[in-house]
């Protein structure tokens, strides 16, 4: 550029006349001579800057970037070299590390330059952030590192070297905010190829507080953007949160019934035949034939207990061909499902998913306060309740449960069942009544039940299942199921399905099979009940309803 | 049949003359003397019997069962009371319980009638049994109890109430085989309503020496035999072992992992693009248009390296539709898939997934051993080895490998690639030469590997790939992956995918990704090949290939 002329601004375009407006007059004589002044004006100022550009261009040129092996975009890592240089985390980082010199990778969260001396960048590992600070110093770090540093792109990843320097005062801006990072080396590792389609920090804001119409427009827009572009979406510090909770629960899940003595099965999704409802199963294209994905793990966990494996539970993907767009709906699900044989009741079964679920929930309060405090800066949420003491979880007769709605103005006829309105409902007077979250409903009537589901001994429309409950929506479902291969078979014909079509579920228990019990949990439903996350595509990494399959 | 004439036998048949035989004469009169004379014998021993009998039976009548209460067919348990009252394990029978009484649930596994005063029974509960008696006792256990236990159809299930005793010398058929149980009470829980395909017994003993042919006919007949009644087939000893073992391997990935702060996902199985290889994959109806099963969680598992998950793992199924009927090959199997950022080189990742595996080696040597030895009485095999010292696991490069074959014999234009024969052959050289039956290969050719397989820096025909080997067959592949959006797109048109049939995969890298890599492990392989069972089916609950759907 130093050898082109200055390239001078051309005159302004005179606006055409709008047709039928009244033609302008031409300019004065002292307008004339004003413009000819501004234009000589604005060509000395022209040349001027160009002048000082090309002495400025000299001037670097002339002057060695002392700090070029400093910073730059490193090569693509095909693993070249391997130097076992320890990368600290910057949760790890804390004022007691004054004065030492660590590595790390990073994403540049956020960038800012105050004026062409120093840097400001916030770097961020997952949950974690810190301050990072790039000034220029004689054979260290020169203006064009700076500039350079300060040209990165939010959300690239970094190599930083630095000092850890205790903080002067707390950086409300990170998450370790005691200490900042003083800036030595900065290298680019991975930089970006298009357009971010909104900040991970934009992402992280809190949400506007739930109203009863939770899918309002405006917010299934946001959600979609999210989705959509889902790998920035889980960038943010709750979305990381979010799911190492979910992590916590699998875990806690196993934990809690490998203690138990159960055995963890994995059964196939492929089924050959349509099973349980036959309307809500996917078809699938098998070589010449078809067949169809597992609604749940039910006809084979049940299968594992006539197979004397006495206690199974599975974790695994739960397919629905329902065409149900709400908030807690998916087509493929995480279902954690357990089967147990029954000794004496199938309150056995009852009781150990009780505990289940209280080991679940003691355990994410006292292990993992940090990733609730994470989420609930995104969704402000009460803190989720239960009942703790030697009252024990609440129980509830389906009858019972009927009758408090009635006594809160629900018609009784409205009753036979109690649909997601009412459960709703119930759920807040239970909250108000009973001062908790989670409770259980047991006896449904049999007639809203499977066919696999065993009558109670006495009253033969009500069943011996169960629900479980959080916030005012069902997390589990479960009973004891029918062992005996008559009566299966009896209530099968009764709900309309020919046994003939089930004969291998049949045959299991025509070869003896212990009474039984279990139930089937929807992993993303608890974990977005706990958080009050308000819609279940929040608590899957990868969201599929019948609208979406992309992500 | 106390009122009824006694039955006689018919006089035997005379046989007809042979043609072109001499006929014969008459009897003598000697002969029909003598013959008269045993017919009135016979007819006096046959009222004598027949009187007996009703005096019996009058006798019996007369006589009151004094154990009617103590035995018979329970009713349907619906769950209609709860008595609280222990109910012990078999396992945990020990000399030191003598005279203790104690009550228990188990099959019946064999029954056998000494007399009409004793029965015994071999009692069964998952890998553990124990030798029950009963012996009839004035006001204990009456002929009628005894009778009636001895009637007990094998693989029915019992509620037990015994004295513990003592064994006065080791019972061989049994487990725990240092104590009796000499039972006061007998009560049938489940019977069965069908034949039994085999027996339990039959289906526990030893499998024939394995044959380099190991799909000869004899053996896969039976394997269908088995597979077609899945349920009794589990219920073996052997089967009961091998599915304790495929927990703890899915346990001790996830233990090992966790601790090396990985966060397990659940990726989606519907996608909304056939990705990977078109060829083998299958296709669903969804809704109004279709979707199609994963082949591996491998795009979503880089996909949440994208978005800064850092380290992850997921356990789910994979669907392969492969035409493939050999032994190692299914349709459906459970993946062990983790994905983890490198900090400088892929080694870093190699090294921990050799970790990981030293991890469930050991972890399976030292606390399943019980579960091993009794797979091993069924399958016997030599026990899995590999290199524990200083030396460290075995690692070959691809060309190491091919030079082995080479120097064994096999010619080396046929080791572009290594087929699985060549891969069982050079699993034999290595057995002999390193003493290991567990290897690593690193760096295969480029060109037989996926798209998003990272080149070596250097030499761009080479990857950064390896295979992980258990007795000669893979189990584990792996790769540094491209996070390079140009590179990748570019790897994609080479291997004639059009980049924008994946955008959302691409995406993911244009928006920064840090350089990682990963490998997939098949659970049903590894189960195979640690404990030989010589057929993939064998560690697969209900397995699943191109012509079996069911059970």
């Amino acid at each position: 550029m130093a050898d082109s002329a200055p390239v001078q601004n051309p005159p302004p375009e005179q606006p055409a006349p709008a047709e039928g407006a009244e033609a302008p007059k031409g300019p004065s004589k002292n307008e004339l001579k004003k413009r000819a002044k501004e234009e000589e004006k604005a060509r000395k100022a022209a040349e001027k800057a160009a002048r000082q550009a090309e002495l400025e261009a000299q001037k670097a040129a002339a002057e060695v970037d002392y700090a070029k092996d400093f910073y730059g975009k490193l090569p693509l890592n095909q693993s070249q070299t391997r130097e076992r240089r320890e990368r600290v985390q910057i949760a790890s980082l804390n004022p007691n590390m004054d004065g030492q010199t660590v590595l790390l990778r990073a994403r540049v969260q956020t960038s800012r330059a105050q004026g062409s001396k120093m840097v400001f960048l916030n770097l961020r590992q997952r949950t974690d952030s810190v301050q990072a600070l790039l000034t220029v110093a004689p054979e260290k770090v020169s203006k064009q590192m700076a500039k350079w540093a300060a040209s990165l792109q939010i959300e690239s990843i970094v190599l930083a070297e630095g000092v850890v320097k205790k903080a002067p005062e707390f950086i409300k801006s990170a998450t370790v905010g005691d200490v900042e990072l003083h800036l030595t080396k900065l290298y680019l590792i991975s930089g970006l190829d298009t357009v971010l389609p909104f900040t991970v920090d934009d992402a992280n804001r809190p949400e506007p507080p739930e109203t009863e119409a939770e899918d309002v427009q405006f917010k299934r827009v946001l959600l979609d953007t999210r989705l959509n572009n889902r790998v920035v979406d889980l960038r943010t510090q709750t979305n990381q949160a979010v799911f190492k909770l979910q992590h916590a629960i699998g875990h806690l899940f196993r934990e809690f019934l490998d203690s138990k003595g159960f055995t963890e099965i994995h059964s196939p999704k492929l089924q050959g035949a349509a099973t349980e409802s036959g309307a809500s199963v996917f078809q699938v294209s098998y070589f010449k034939g078809k067949a169809f994905l597992a609604q749940s793990p039910q006809l084979a966990k049940q299968m594992a207990i006539a197979a004397d494996f006495e206690r199974v539970y599975e974790i695994g993907p739960v397919f629905r061909a329902e065409d149900s767009n709400t908030h807690r709906h998916m087509t493929e699900f995480i279902g954690l499902d357990l089967e147990m044989a029954i000794e004496e009741h199938y309150h056995e079964v009852m009781e150990l998913l009780d505990g289940l679920f209280l080991h679940m929930f003691r355990s994410l309060k006292e292990k993992y306060s940090k990733e609730i405090e994470t989420v609930r800066k995104q969704f402000p949420a009460e803190e989720f309740k239960w009942r703790d003491g030697p009252e024990g979880t609440l129980k509830l007769s389906f009858k019972e449960a009927v009758d408090l709605l009635v006594e809160d103005g629900v018609p009784r006829e409205d009753l036979d069942d109690i649909d997601t309105v009412n459960e709703k409902r119930l759920g807040r007077i239970v909250r108000a009544k009973y001062d908790t979250d989670y409770f259980i409903i047991d006896k449904f009537p049999l007639a809203l039940r499977p066919f696999y589901t065993m009558p109670d001994p006495e009253d033969p429309t009500v069943s011996n299942s169960y629900d479980f409950f959080m916030r005012g929506e069902e997390i589990l479902s479960g009973a004891q199921r029918i062992h005996d291969a008559k009566l299966l078979a009896e209530q099968m014909r009764g709900k309309g399905i020919d046994p003939a079509s089930m004969s291998y579920y049949l045959e299991a228990f025509k070869l003896g099979c212990p009474p039984h019990g279990g139930g089937g949990i929807g992993l993303e439903r608890v974990l977005m009940l706990f958080l009050k996350l308000n819609n279940i595509r929040r608590a899957s990494l990868f969201p599929r309803d019948p609208k979406r399959l992309e992500p």
